[in-house]
C-alpha cells in the first residue's frame, strides 16, 4: 500500500512531464488510469525503441499504471471518458493532462459533470504555443553558459531537465488542490507552461539578478563548479574525475587528502586572497587547478578512491551510461528502489521504483507499464460503471479496444 | 491566500534542492520558516553576489519564508528550534531539512516531541556519502552524452537539474505525507537522495532499457533533438535557431513552411526510408539538416519568425541569458508569474513568482527573501510561545538575534 493508496487520477497524455508525473503517483500508490488511443498515443513509438520497435522510453515513463483503449475522437469515447474522469469519490475527480482539448477535456466541460474536478494542465507557453524542452531551453539561455571555456557555441543538455521539472510540480500541484478541495469542498484548474518553469527558474538560481543587478554576463566555464571550487581531472588511468571543494569543509578535506594545504597557502598568498573565502577559490580556479593537475595525473582512480571517501571528499568518476550500469551498485538490486521487471514485449531488465522511502508505507516493487488496453474491461465495469451488454457493444463499435488474449495471459 | 494557506513547515537546509521546496511552497501559501545561524549559513554567500557580497542565489531560493536567526549549535538553541518544528496544530508539525543532524533533527528526536511529525531529509547518496548535482551528474553518465557530436570530452550542464528534481520531489514527498496523517493519524520520516533521483531518471527515460536490452551505445548529438528531428541552424543575421519535428504534425509544419515537402520526399526515396516514421527521421537527421540549412542560412530570423508562429512551427531562438531578458516578454513583468520586487540590500529586480495558475486561489505577487532573524521575536512568541522576559534573555546570551532595528525597518 503506498502512500497515496486510495487516491485515483486519470491521465492524458504524451511525452516527459505529465507522463512522469503519473508514473510518480501511481509509484506512490495512486490509481493512476491512462487513456490510450486502440493504435498507441503521440509517444507510443518513442526513442529509444527495442530492435522489435517496442519503446524503451514509453515503458519508462508508464510503469504501474493502467491503461483503457479508447477512442477519444468519436462522441461516445469522449462520453466514456469524462464519466471515467469524473467518477464519484472523495478522493477521485483528479485529472491531469497535456493534451487538453477545448469542448472535451477542459476544465469547464469537467466541472459540468463534477463540479469539484481537479485539472492540472501542462502546455507549452502562456501564449499557447507548442513548446518542448529542446525550444525551451535555448530559449532561457542555458546553453550559452553550457560547454568548454574556449567554446562560442550553445550546448543543449542532453537531460530533458525541463521536462522532469515539470513534471515533478504537475505532482505537487495536483496534491495542493486535492488538498485544498478537502478543506474547501471546491475542485479548480491548475494550469501551468513548461517555459514558465524555466523562466522561473531563472530567478530563482539568481540569475535574473546576475543580468539585472551586477550587469556581467555569465560565460562558459567548461564542467568546473561555479561560484566556487569543483573541477574535473585526468588521472593516470586515463580515467575523469570530478572533485568538489564547495563548502569550508569540503575544500579543507581536499586539500588535506592531496596533501596540497601548504601550496594552497603560498598560492594565496602569491595571489592575494583568502582561498578560505568560496567566491575566491571561483576566482582563482585555474590556478588551483594547475595546483592539482600534476597530483591527479600521477595517480590511477584506484590509488585514492578508498582515501578519499575516507576522508569526506565530495567527488565522483565520470562514466558513460553503460560503465554506471556496469560499475555502480547504486544502479543495481544492491539499491532497493531498484528491482527486476519483465516488462511485456521488452523482457526483463533493470528498473527503478520510487527513490522515496517512506517509514510507514513500505516500499513496493515497481510494476510494469500495462499493455495498451490492458484494464479497458474492468475500467468500464467498475468505474464508467456501464452494464457488460452495452461494453460488448462498445468493443463491436471499435470504440474501445484490449489486448489479445494471448497477450492479455502473457501480461498478468 | 495561496493554496496552501494555514499549513506550517520548517525547513534546515542549504544550496538549492531544500530551500528551493520550502519556497515553492511558501510561493504556495505555506507559513515556511527556515532556521538560520545568526551570522548565515552554508550558502549565505553563495554566487552569483552582488558587489557587495549579498547572494542573489541566496535571496531567489528563500523568497517569501520567515527566518529565525537561532545559533543550532547551543542545546537552548535546539530545544527551541526542536519546539518549533513540533509546534501543535494539524496543519504543522511538518520539517523538510538536508542537514539533519542525529541527536537533535533526525525523525526518532523530533517524534519524542510530537508523535506525528512528518520529516522529509534529503541527503547525498544512500551510503550517508556527500554528494551534489555537479558529482551526481558524472556518475549516471549524462555528461558523456552532451556536447557537439565530434567531442570526446565530456559536458556537464550548467542547470543544477538534478538539485531543481529534487527540490520539488521534496514538496510532493511532503505533500504525500501530510496527506497521509491526515488520514491515518501517522506521521512518518520520508528520504531521498540525489543520487537515487538521477539514477531512477536513468530508468523512467529508457537509458537503462537501451543499454540492457538493446546493447546500444548512446551518442553525442550536439543539440539535435533524440530520437525524431529537432535540430539547430544558423540564419543569415547570425542568430542560431531550434526548430522542432518531433510529432507528425510539427515535421508536416516544418517542410510546409520551409517549401521543403517535395525534396524531402525525394530524399526519403532516395535513402528508402518513410520520414514519416520518427526514428526514420533520427537516423537521416544528417541528410534533412543539408536539406533545411541553406534555406535558414539565407534567412533572417525576422524574415520567417511571423510565418513560423502561424503555421504552428515548434521553434526557438538561441538566447544568452542577457538576451533573454532584454528580448523575451516571458521573461518580463508582461508575464503575470513576475513582479518587480525590492529585495533589501540588493535592490529592485524582476523576480519569479509561482508558477502555477489556480482558478480557485488567486496568484499572490512574488515576495523578498526575508534578512536573516526577520522574525526571530514573532516565532519566538506566537510559536515556540516564550514569554517576553525569556525572550529578551535568549537575545542577551546570543542565542537568537535579529536584524538592526533600522534594517528590519527598512525590510518590513
Amino acid at each position: 500500500m503506498g502512500i497515496l493508496a486510495g487516491m485515483r487520477v486519470v491521465e492524458s497524455s504524451a511525452f516527459v512531464a505529465v507522463p512522469l508525473a503519473g508514473m510518480t503517483l501511481a509509484q506512490m500508490g495512486a490509481d493512476v488510469i491512462r487513456f490510450d488511443l486502440p493504435q498507441g498515443g503521440l509517444d507510443y513509438t518513442r526513442w529509444p525503441v527495442t530492435r522489435t520497435g517496442q519503446s524503451l522510453f514509453w515503458a519508462g515513463l508508464n510503469k504501474g499504471k493502467r491503461s483503457i483503449a479508447i477512442d477519444v475522437k468519436s462522441p461516445r469515447g469522449r462520453e466514456i471518458a469524462q464519466q471515467i474522469i469524473c467518477a464519484d469519490g472523495p478522493d477521485a475527480g483528479l485529472f491531469i493532462t497535456n493534451l487538453a482539448v477545448a469542448g472535451w477535456t477542459d476544465h469547464a466541460t469537467l466541472a459540468a459533470h463534477r463540479a469539484d474536478i481537479c485539472t492540472v494542465t501542462l502546455r507549452g507557453d502562456r501564449h499557447g504555443r507548442p513548446a518542448v524542452d529542446y525550444t525551451v531551453n535555448p530559449a532561457v539561455g542555458f546553453p550559452s553558459v553550457t560547454g568548454p571555456e574556449d567554446s562560442r557555441d550553445p550546448v543543449a543538455h542532453a537531460l530533458p531537465a525541463w521536462d522532469c521539472i515539470a513534471g515533478n510540480m504537475v505532482v505537487s500541484g495536483l496534491l495542493a488542490t486535492e488538498r485544498h478541495r478537502l478543506r474547501s469542498g471546491t475542485g479548480q484548474a491548475v494550469d501551468l507552461t513548461l517555459k514558465d518553469v524555466a523562466a522561473a527558474m531563472l530567478g530563482h538560481l539568481g540569475i535574473i539578478g546576475e543580468v539585472q543587478i551586477n550587469k556581467t554576463r555569465r560565460e562558459k566555464a567548461g564542467n568546473a563548479l561555479y561560484g566556487a571550487y569543483g573541477q574535473d581531472f585526468i588521472c593516470a588511468d586515463g580515467r575523469r574525475i570530478m572533485v568538489v571543494g564547495l563548502t569550508k569543509r569540503q575544500w579543507k578535506n581536499l586539500l588535506a587528502v592531496t596533501g596540497m594545504a601548504e601550496a594552497a597557502g603560498a598560492l594565496a598568498q602569491a595571489l592575494g586572497v583568502d582561498l578560505a573565502d568560496e567566491g575566491a577559490r571561483w576566482t582563482a580556479r585555474h590556478a588551483i587547478t594547475a595546483l592539482l593537475a600534476p597530483w591527479f595525473a600521477a595517480r590511477r582512480v584506484a590509488d585514492f578512491a578508498d582515501m578519499f571517501d575516507r576522508a569526506g571528499v565530495t567527488w565522483s568518476v565520470f562514466r558513460t551510461f553503460e560503465d554506471a550500469l556496469a560499475d555502480d551498485p547504486d544502479l543495481s538490486t544492491d539499491n532497493p528502489i531498484f528491482d527486476t521487471v519483465t516488462q511485456p514485449g521488452i523482457g526483463s531488465y533493470l528498473t527503478p521504483g520510487l527513490p522515496f522511502s517512506f517509514t510507514r508505507t513500505p516500499r513496493e516493487a515497481p510494476a510494469p507499464a500495462p499493455l495498451i488496453g490492458q484494464h479497458t474491461e474492468a475500467i468500464l465495469s467498475d468505474i464508467a460503471r456501464l452494464p457488460d451488454t452495452e461494453i460488448a457493444a462498445l468493443f463491436d463499435a471499435g470504440i474501445v479496444a484490449q489486448p489479445s488474449k494471448s497477450d492479455l495471459k502473457l501480461a498478468s
